[in-house]
């Protein structure tokens, strides 16, 4: 068998990979008291004294490296430090560890270095350490590390939803995908579209700031919100049931997706979290999500539920099942 | 500009890029109280309690993947092993970020996959996070970070030397680099050379457990030696003088070296530690690491002094300069 581009694009053809192959033949996966790799979550943890340090990594090989929103410096910072806040986590410290192709031209680098720092910035976390290569690659790669700090036992896992939870997710899905999609060459929209790329951990700690428990969260990246949505759901054991007319979404999204065959479900978001609460607590979860500038179009998508497993959506014409993707309809998306 | 090679070959080339793209652009690069990005040691720290997170990465681009004596899952696991444990801490965890071609055996993947297992149990740490991606790379690029631990104020740095200190390299050099080189198509050596690639965090500890200080340590890598003791000069600003007859070498890298006319000082070693210790303990030191496997042909080869500043090394016809390499003269060496 070979790897198809199907095998890093994040969706059921990648998980058989990394279950099979990769958990499949790893036997130290997992620090004493932590959380390992085998629960595939956005990050596992090591505990230390009364904290635990929450690691996590992603390579990004999106094309084209400059799109609308952002670049591959600006994804590779907030990627990672998205993957650490959806644990609960407050980011610290990044690695970078790049890859060029010969002949790369350095003017570029330093236009990438110089995103890297802005988001750096914006994130308030430090590059501390990194690698640099050169190698037969046919653009640049940045592969990020990234060390975050909770309190001991208060990491926020994917499979931590509760029957009677709400699901909210914080803003308009698929931007980032169909962007990246239109800046290829040979697409001639006229568009206003761009990618939502950005950190969220301010985000997330408005609301872990103001004492509320995020039963469940994750970051909705390559195979989109129905990836992510059918994650939680499988690991929590429940089923999810949201309504297609709540999820937020752009006009300009929703039609680039129609003319193109392309379901913004699937579709790759970098700046965006999907939560499971309390349905107490919810509106005014929603109430901090939405005062903050990256959760302004936040909503109420749907509620948690042990009447079936896996997730559905109703719909103008009934419930349909929103399946997890093969994989991101977009090759190369981070 | 652009990239060369030479930007991805561990010497003053790739160094002024770090220096000037890289650092230059950043603003965040150091956590308060720890050891930051501006160090350019083989790791940095973020303290923590009375522990410091040590913090390291490196993108592996080997070629061939598979070679006498290692492969790049071996690789990746003691390249980031051994960064940590040169700063003196014990390893604990690593990331595994996986970059593919598309058309890749999924069984070569699973060999690499049983290789870094085997690795991860030799060095006793364990791979608790990861990313796989697909993209236009000639072969599959492995990028692990790693995490350490280390008591507060003992990480071991690079420009901690002493004058009157001795020199101590821990086994035969310029193994792992003319072993890649070697085998490579066109080269129809007859050899027995394999590459050195092992974690040397329990040759290191040997030492540390049995109360010795180490007064600066490095893992010569891309660079190799002459890389790593101009590094360690410079950053104590002092000089080394080495004994040429006295640095630990094989008959066989020493004859192939001279025939292919490449300085094996300037060669990778992937199993290695070079380390500046008090004269008065070099010898017991020395002795420690001789007892251990990988330690077996370490050496004393020179001291630390003030009498000059870089790297001389004694000669039958004289004293010459080791420079600092423009780069390790073998491409992807790891
Ligand atoms: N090469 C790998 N080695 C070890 N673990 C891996 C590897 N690839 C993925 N994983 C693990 O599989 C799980 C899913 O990985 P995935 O990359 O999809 O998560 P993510 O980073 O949240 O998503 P994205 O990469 O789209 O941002 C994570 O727990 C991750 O640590
Ligand atoms: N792309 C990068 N971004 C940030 N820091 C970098 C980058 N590349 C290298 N560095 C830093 O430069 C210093 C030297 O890096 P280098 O990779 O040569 O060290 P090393 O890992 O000890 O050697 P090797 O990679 O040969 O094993 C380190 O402190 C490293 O963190
Ligand atoms: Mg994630
Ligand atoms: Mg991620
Ligand atoms: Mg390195
Ligand atoms: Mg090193
Ligand atoms: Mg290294
Ligand atoms: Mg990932």
């Amino acid at each position: 068998m070979n790897i198809t581009r199907m095998h890093g694009a994040g969706g059921t053809v990648m998980q058989k990979l990394i279950k099979e192959t990769i958990l499949g033949n790893l036997e130290n996966t997992k620090i004493e008291g932590g959380i390992g790799l085998e629960s595939l979550d956005d990050a596992s943890t090591i505990p230390i004294g009364d904290k635990e340090i929450v690691f996590t990594v992603d390579g990004h090989t999106v094309h084209p490296i400059f799109f609308p929103g952002g670049d591959i410096g600006r994804i590779s910072v907030c990627g990672t430090v998205n993957d650490l806040s959806v644990m609960g986590a407050k980011p610290v410290a990044l690695s970078l560890s790049i890859v060029l192709p010969e002949g790369f031209d350095i003017e570029k680098l330093d236009k990438i270095m110089k995103s890297i720092n802005e988001a750096c910035k914006e994130a308030g976390v430090a590059i501390i350490t990194g690698d640099t290569k050169v190698s037969n690659v046919d653009d640049i790669i940045i592969s990020s590390a990234g060390i975050g700090i909770v309190d001991s036992g208060k990491a926020v896992r994917d499979c931590g939803m509760k029957e009677g939870d709400v699901i909210i997710v914080s803003g308009n899905i698929g931007e980032h995908g169909l962007t990246i999609l239109l800046s290829r060459e040979g697409f001639e929209f006229e568009s206003e579209l761009k990618s939502d790329v950005a950190p969220v951990n301010g985000l997330v700690q408005s609301v872990l700031n103001a004492g509320f428990e995020i039963n469940a969260m994750k970051d909705p990246t390559r195979g989109g919100l129905a990836d992510s949505l059918n994650e939680m759901a499988e690991k929590s054991d429940l089923g999810i049931l949201i309504h297609e007319d709540k999820i937020p979404i752009s006009d300009e999204v929703q039609a680039i997706g129609e003319a193109l065959g392309i379901d913004p479900l699937t579709v790759a978001n970098e700046g965006k979290v999907v939560m499971s609460v309390k349905e107490k607590d919810s509106e005014k979860i929603l109430e901090i999500l939405t005062a903050h500038p990256l959760g302004k179009n936040a909503k109420i998508i749907g509620n948690v539920t042990s009447e079936h497993k896996g997730v559905l959506m109703e719909t103008i014409v009934g419930k349909r099942i929103v399946d997890t993707p093969m994989g991101d309809p977009i090759p190369r998306v981070c």
